[in-house]
């Protein structure tokens, strides 16, 4: 086994595995390519919602308790453009703001996504190189009986309420993976890529729906590992499960292996889910169970290390 | 005396005085007009110090200790934004940020500064008028020892400490007066023009070097009115003092006198300055003594009175 991992991670659930590889992993052995495609222009700041939980986790200053955004948050700011007559329905806290602020202009400005991610991660002492998946925005959209709709308005403004029937993501025809995300793909000494517990559909589709994406890590020589974002069936946070069976999709960690069918080599589902281990494995998957539920930085680390453990033995 | 008063205003104390106004006018017979060469692009925000200022006044939002800015104000994304390196020298409260950050997203979108300070000012239910200066972006610029230097860079990052040669208002010559300004200028029922307690050279001056606004106002046929920012001889806030120094001015309400000569019909000075009522007082100019500090909202309000019945008993 070389020596370079490559996560590929959504938000919350994804963030706390991507923190825990940080954790175990020294910065040179590590790329963490991150979903873009629910990023989002909102009152003329760009909005990174993905890069912006793992540059939280990774920096120690996510918010455990709430699961979402900056700890020792306050939301001043909010209230008052809530009086201004501004859009209130996404949540800025103070704290947060800045970092969009920070983003935003040097966006502006002409930096790419990548240096700016680059800039910001490096400013708050992250020494593990945080990449976007790609510096073309790219946009998740959900079709629902109201039509289309842009990902943030149905996730937060809707609650994710509208059943959904289709996703797409606008402008990823036209979108290559970012310079960092191609350059620990290419790496010799790549070991493993890790698929962190993101939502498959909504998260981690985006990433494999870049240009020849797909495609490279089924036909990659090292090993492609997720990690499943259910547990008990179900996933801690977000629409997984809703929108398992409004896509019409087997519950289950069968769905899970089912979508990253052709190029997942090992599949991690929790111990809650253990009975469905036998049914998963095949010729061309292997299957661990372990506690895949992380409530804390120990937990991070023993996924982490449970995890490269798995793809150590896995051929590729 | 017809109806309707024009007041021109820079910040702080000008805000004051404008609040008093707004304390004893209803809100059809009034127009604040607003000095716009403070404002500035900051990490892709563009802020208007003395449009907040009159806001936040008007709005009874005011910091009455600090003397500046937004009450129950907090300072989280200011010092996030120190934490991600961006530059720290401006002091962005999170209430405040809101107001720039609603203004800059709606000018990008392209609304006029008139339209987004009218929505802004209505929002927060403010029933008079507050009209920039101008839409064209006029910025003050200030000759040191160092060379010429963006304002907002000599009096907050310097503090004025730098001694400052000469003045100017870069893009001045291209802006024209805003639509309401003119408008509030060609009134048939326009009874006075109160020039508040603002720097003469630093708030005011922008506005008179609006194309032919200094002879609109010297050929007005209603009286035009200021109120000496001086009490005691020195300015409450800000660089005045040392800059009538600098730029080798008289001291005292001379200056300001002299400043205004050709276009003033009547001076107020605060009763602490009462002793040169005599030496500035002449054919073409009344002088008017009374307390000019204002501590609070009676305060305004009193000398919005005392301007008011000035004014009235002043030909013009």
């Amino acid at each position: 086994m070389g020596e370079h991992i490559l996560a590929l991670s959504g938000g919350v659930g994804g963030a706390k595995l991507a923190a825990g590889l940080a954790q175990v992993l020294s910065p040179e052995r590590l790329t963490i390519a991150v979903n873009t495609a629910d990023d989002f222009e909102h009152l003329g700041l760009t909005i990174c919602p993905d890069i912006d939980s793992v540059t939280y986790a990774l920096a120690g200053l996510n918010d455990v308790q709430r699961g979402w955004g900056v700890a020792d948050e306050s939301w001043q700011a909010m209230e008052m453009l809530g009086r201004l007559g501004e859009a209130d329905w996404f949540n800025l806290g103070d704290r947060d703001l800045a970092m969009h602020i920070a983003r935003s202009w040097r966006l502006r400005e002409g930096a790419s996504l990548s240096d700016v991610t680059a800039r910001l991660t490096n400013e708050l002492g992250i020494a593990h190189r945080v990449v976007p998946m790609s510096d073309a925005p790219v946009r998740t959209q959900v079709l629902t009986g109201d039509g289309w709709m842009d990902f943030q308005r149905y996730f937060v403004a809707e609650q994710c309420e509208p059943a959904l029937r289709e996703i797409r993501f606008a402008g990823v025809s036209d979108a290559a993976p970012s310079e960092g995300f191609r350059q620990a793909l290419d790496r010799e000494d790549l070991a493993a890529i890790v698929i962190c517990p993101s939502n498959p559909y909504l998260s981690v589709d985006p990433i494999l729906a870049l240009g020849g994406l797909r495609e490279a890590l089924a036909d990659c020589r090292v090993p492609v590992i997720a990690v499943s974002p259910l547990v008990g069936g179900k996933s801690l946070k977000g629409p997984l499960s809703k929108l398992l069976d409004e896509l019409g999709k087997p519950q289950g960690n069968a769905a899970i292996a089912e979508h990253y069918r052709g190029l997942l080599d090992h599949l991690v589902i929790d111990t809650s889910d253990g009975e469905q281990a036998e049914d998963l494995r095949c010729e061309t998957l292997a299957v661990t169970v372990c506690d895949t539920v992380m409530r804390g930085p120990e937990d991070r680390a023993r996924l982490a290390r449970d995890v490269l453990a798995a793809a150590a033995a896995t051929p590729g």
